[in-house]
């Protein structure tokens, strides 16, 4: 999408054997773009979060490997780039697929020809995963463009979270409908929750819908009920970090809150996903699905800018009182409108999930009712 | 309540007369004291909010028309003394409330007298809200003790923003139960949601009951409804800043979002609150209650503080997006298990309220299906 009206992946290649990046780390403060050289470049950007999003995780893991090869292209070398890459975020399913894959192409592929075939494969996968995010945008600008022509006026969505083509490689998931319908020319205004502890909505969200030109308001987690109670919201959309076979969604912890709010006042509750999100094996998000508790810190203490442009961290919370912090919830399929899929628009159901997916359909219908 | 083990109020008669109050504007991170001799300190105070909260707003008021007529027991010095203080907020109902209060009496004793007629009023209106406070407690507690009774282990109470005893005098109203659960040797352990944008949880709610030695953990305003899903949560107890004669709450931002969860988990929702805070006009509280928007900095910037000691506000949004920040939300009578007030429980209803406040029951019922 455009930052200062250029347009940017999150990660391209510079043709010179080197890597580009977006250095994550200084946004929202600064826009400052970096060059990955070596393998050890590329781990650290992973580690540190320069780069994060599962999918833009998986796609730098991949040019990882291809800076790995320009200096020792042998078999015990390609092992030894995916075993370093592996251990920068150890529990990134999207990691290790992409290495996966990586060296499934790699090792059937002679020492002498690995380097060119590496950027192939890697520019590959950045490509399908930019296609997948367009094509859900392209489902979910319907959605859309049929509240748009139904209201005389700008059709207010509200997120959650960082579902953004800063997460992906172009486009993102929950934000790509969102992106097709303004370049399309549809009024539209995103309400922007923070997204706290990790402020992802203020900071990244806000950032990339103001960079590429969508007009969009930030608001406290707290707010969004009151918004849908006075008619200020037409619809939601979501990202997903992992959805049952049944339709249930995990996604950044307060997203189940959103989505009975816009359950009890009638509200359109969407999740925007590609299908490697689907976990197929699972049929109830709630006990199911293990949520991850993380570092207290988040909750206590916060970053931003000073007014001189300094970057600090400040403790928000009463000194010697602990905090909790999980970081994900699971909204129930019942709460879900809808999936907007790189297949189409599809309900939150073993049926909705086997019409769309008719390749998946035995796992699909397993269990159904 | 105790701080360290030592019982304070939020503002007590020296005895020598001054006044003296605790700086609220340095809490968390500090607990300090402070002594206003005059007017001018009283009413700065009260415009700067090293005094906040309805009740104690209104008993500062009370003082600094005591320490006005030190200087000047004119009626002429107490007309000027009370436009003074009522200018220093002019919004708040219960400034002007306590203002009148003052006047009503002051104004039927002869000047050499008013100073120690002052000093009773201000001490007896002091006194009352304690005392309704502690009601509001004793009977919230048996919601608590019944709950521990059916259940084997710790009571875990959710609550949202700060309705505790640094708003009123003493005791509070939402945490009037947790304190006297507490007091009394229950288990009681207290889900503090940081309640974004002002942090009042994290700050004032967080200090209060690690002062008073009440096992606390402070979460981010998107984690309750998770909490609720996994049976971490036994009831909801929240403060009220307005209650429609039929029961409809408004209280701080995100109130509503909590008692959805509730409502949708089975978890018992209480809104504790004084008569006074009842709008017998008022029949339907999303429709009829104005909510103030207050300014987007207090979304955009947090205060907190560094490593060192000093106190810093940060920017912690993407520089040029705007944000909204309406300040109260209104939870509808039908998520509201019941009223906790300083007469009984009660149904969030007309003739919940009726069977508790018959000296209303025309008002009450007016309009009641």
């Amino acid at each position: 999408m455009k930052v200062r009206g250029v347009h940017y992946r999150t990660i391209w290649d510079n043709g010179d054997g080197s890597v580009g990046i977006i250095d994550q780390t200084r946004l929202p403060h600064a826009f400052e773009t970096l060059t990955l050289k070596t393998l050890a470049n590329a781990a650290h950007a992973i580690k540190i979060m320069q780069v994060r999003g599962a999918p833009l995780i998986g796609v730098t893991a991949a040019y990882g490997v291809c800076l790995a090869l320009k200096a020792d292209a042998s078999d015990a070398g390609l092992e030894s780039a995916c075993a370093t890459l592996a251990a920068t975020r150890p529990t990134a399913v999207n990691l290790n697929w992409a290495l996966r894959e990586m060296q499934k192409t790699l090792s059937r592929v002679p020492p002498s020809e690995r380097v060119a075939a590496a950027y192939a494969k890697a520019a590959q996968m950045a490509d399908e995963d930019a296609k997948t995010c367009r094509m859900i945008g392209q489902h979910g600008k319907m959605i859309i463009s049929d509240i748009a022509a139904r209201k005389n006026g700008r059709v207010n969505v509200l997120t959650h979270c960082n579902a953004g083509w800063l997460a992906c490689v172009d486009w993102g998931t929950a934000l790509s409908p969102i992106y097709h319908a303004h370049d399309a020319g549809l009024p539209i205004h995103v309400w922007v929750d923070e997204t706290r502890p990790r402020n992802q909505g203020a900071a990244l969200t806000a950032f990339e819908l103001g960079a590429h030109g969508v007009p969009h308001t930030i608001i406290a987690d707290n707010a969004g009920g009151h918004l849908m109670q006075h008619g200020s919201v037409d619809l939601c959309i979501v990202g997903c970090d992992r959805l049952t076979a049944t339709g249930d969604a995990a996604n950044k912890i307060g997203t189940y809150l959103k989505a009975l709010a816009a359950k009890d006042n009638g509200v359109p509750f969407y999740v925007a996903l590609p299908q490697s999100t689907i976990d197929w094996t699972l049929s109830d998000g709630v006990r199911e699905i293990p949520i991850e508790e993380r570092d207290e810190r988040e909750v206590t203490h916060m970053s931003g800018s000073t007014s001189s442009g300094e970057i600090l961290t400040v403790q928000v919370t009463a000194p010697g009182s602990n905090a909790a912090n999980p970081a994900f919830d699971v909204t129930p399929a019942r709460l879900v409108t809808g999936l907007m899929t790189e297949r189409g628009v599809t309900p939150a159901s073993r049926y909705g999930l086997a019409e769309l997916y008719p390749d998946r359909i035995s796992e699909a219908l397993t269990g159904a009712a």
